[in-house]
């Protein structure tokens, strides 16, 4: 399982995949997640003020789906099962919906912060506001403003339905005792993990060890470990499990964010959805970034120090960048640390002794992590 | 009580007032919300990330400890008294609390909304994080970028910690059933009445009744009805008495933002901790200006076209501003309508013949609210 070819096989085959005993495939689990999500769409655009708020809801449902690769609600139900927990009951997968609820919050947000023009092959949320808002006849001179301010409430709504959801998952008390602080957990991380974040942007970091802990925090915790905590806590997981799974989820955290950190500049838009080198612009503090600095030559330094963070780099700009991430052995140097935690996560799988079925499952979700294209 | 002599007396007494059956004073309940806010912020200070995050601490701490009225939390112990429960109990003061930190939420994302410089006197969060970045060392040039996402995500953590907090109040289940609907109802509210407020931000309304209905989603009923709605849900009080509240407390909202409106023109900057003229500058759609616009001459709609939602508007134009509120009578107009709210609030207290010391309690809070200087 451990090398690639292997593993396009298992990918290949994972859109039919069906796991041993019956319990619900990957896609089967998308299909629930996506239904969930649009029935309780509709059932808040009900009760919203009217056509009004439209754009809002537009906005939200391309967003949602938007054939996101529901990693969260997959984690979670898989949690679930790892507890002993059969199939997909209700509550599980209104746990895991809240989830993308969360996550669609926090990218909202983000992009708000990171002034991000585009997101899933669309416009982000703040730039598809202000479009509407002059379309509808709205001043051109407040559009961005209007946007930047519109997407701060959706942001805030998609937060608050991401409780909603939650608290109508039917959990009793017993479950909620067990499930809510770790949702707490998550979301006061995910607030902290964007702050650190924000403090670190605009300069080259220097600290790889300080730039993998805020992605710990950022990325790491609300994408892998506490959807899988929390599907384990609502099956009543015990401790040692919750353990076998953070061995599991952190370093599999981390690949997942230095992959993305790698799509970022590498990637192909059309398959990330998102233009290249928008960290760059931003001056992003990634371990790419560190590791490139560490090795650079004076004069690739300089013309780090002179790029890096500036918002108006043109394309040859970050071909620049791009070309010093490469010829400092940076790229080469987040790959290997990619791979190594990946075999990470697969040997704290392979020591936590879970249901095959589950195995086989994270597993897949080990390589949909680490060597995606989106 | 109906005339301002007399609401003075009482007003002047109330800092001593203890209500008939030895309920808590005003005074009591603001302590105990500190005393509970105080505890919490503490309490998620030390789970936080470290010293990193010190300026989320330093400015939540000054927005939330700034002498606030905490009037969302008096109506809410208001209402669980109007349902008959005695004193303050545990439940109802963390509710109450947790009104206050979703307060906070609303204020720290209207700030960076309207890009508001000030806040209770001192800078707005977003001002505040952005002057502590530079001051760490940051860069000059992301200050300001920086201090809008610190505060999209400080609000973001409050919102989380109202929830938190709510989720501490040891409710029961079937306590819960009854008041987490009303909180969801609320927040939606309020994110929506936002957006509509946003929608009709830099242009002078025509229609007071439009205006008035944007005022009723994002003002009143976070600020007056659902306060009272959730004290009497958690006391378990009847859809009557939440009726007969209702009947109390949309005039009442009403007029408070009405006042606000007021305030935010003719106040004094020293009480209100705000700069005047700065819904002028950001052409917020007030009562007050579809008044004016309704009875401007040509000469006086004209410079309101010209003044009404520019952002550079001096002290000069401003003044120009105020003077034509005046002349058209729209101040007077809007006096008017608070007085004619505030005697149907009046009206609707006595109707309601509740207990009477929640009666008094509620109509010093319509003083408080509509008569107050900040």
């Amino acid at each position: 399982m451990h090398d690639v070819l292997a593993w396009k096989k298992v990918y290949a085959s994972m859109a039919n995949a069906v796991w041993d005993t019956g319990v619900p495939t990957f896609i089967a689990v998308r299909e629930e997640i996506d239904a969930i999500l649009a029935d309780f769409v509709n059932t808040q655009e009900q009760a919203a003020p009217g056509t009004e708020v439209a754009s809002l809801f537009t906005t939200v449902r391309r967003l949602l789906f938007s054939n996101g690769k529901r990693l969260r609600p997959l984690l979670c139900v898989a949690g679930w099962q790892a507890a002993g927990a059969p199939g997909g009951s209700r509550a599980v997968l209104r746990v895991a919906a809240a989830l993308e609820l969360f996550q669609t919050f926090a990218l909202i947000h983000d992009d708000v912060m990171d002034d991000s023009d585009v997101r899933r092959g669309g416009p982000s949320a703040h730039r598809a506001l202000a479009a509407d808002y002059v379309k509808a006849g709205g001043l051109r001179s407040r559009a961005e403003t209007h946007g930047r301010g519109a997407a701060v409430l959706l942001g805030d709504l998609l937060l608050v339905w991401s409780d909603k959801m939650l608290a109508g998952a039917g959990l009793g008390t017993r479950a909620q005792a067990r499930v809510l602080p770790l949702v707490d957990s998550m979301r006061a991380e995910l607030v902290y993990g964007q702050y650190l974040d924000l403090l670190s942007t605009g300069r080259i970091p220097q600290d790889v060890g300080a730039v993998l802990r805020v992605a710990r925090y950022k990325t790491g915790k609300y994408t892998v470990e506490r959807p899988l905590h929390l599907g384990i806590a609502l099956a009543d997981g015990g401790l040692q499990l919750q353990q076998d799974c953070s061995a599991f989820a952190i370093p599999l955290g981390e690949a997942f964010q230095l992959r993305d950190d790698l799509l970022g500049v590498f990637g192909n838009p059309v398959q990330t959805g998102k233009p290249v080198g928008d960290d760059i612009r931003e001056g992003k503090a990634t371990v790419l970034l560190a590791l490139a600095a560490q090795s650079a030559s004076k004069v690739e330094r300089r013309l780090l120090d002179a790029l890096v963070g500036k918002p108006d780099l043109d394309c040859e700009d970050i071909g620049r960048v791009r070309t010093i991430l490469e010829s400092t052995g940076a790229r080469q140097q987040v790959e290997a640390m990619i791979t190594s935690r990946r075999d990470a996560a697969f040997a704290a799988l392979e020591r936590a002794d879970l249901p095959p079925h589950v195995t086989e499952t994270l597993q897949q979700i080990v390589w949909m992590a680490t060597e995606r294209y989106a």
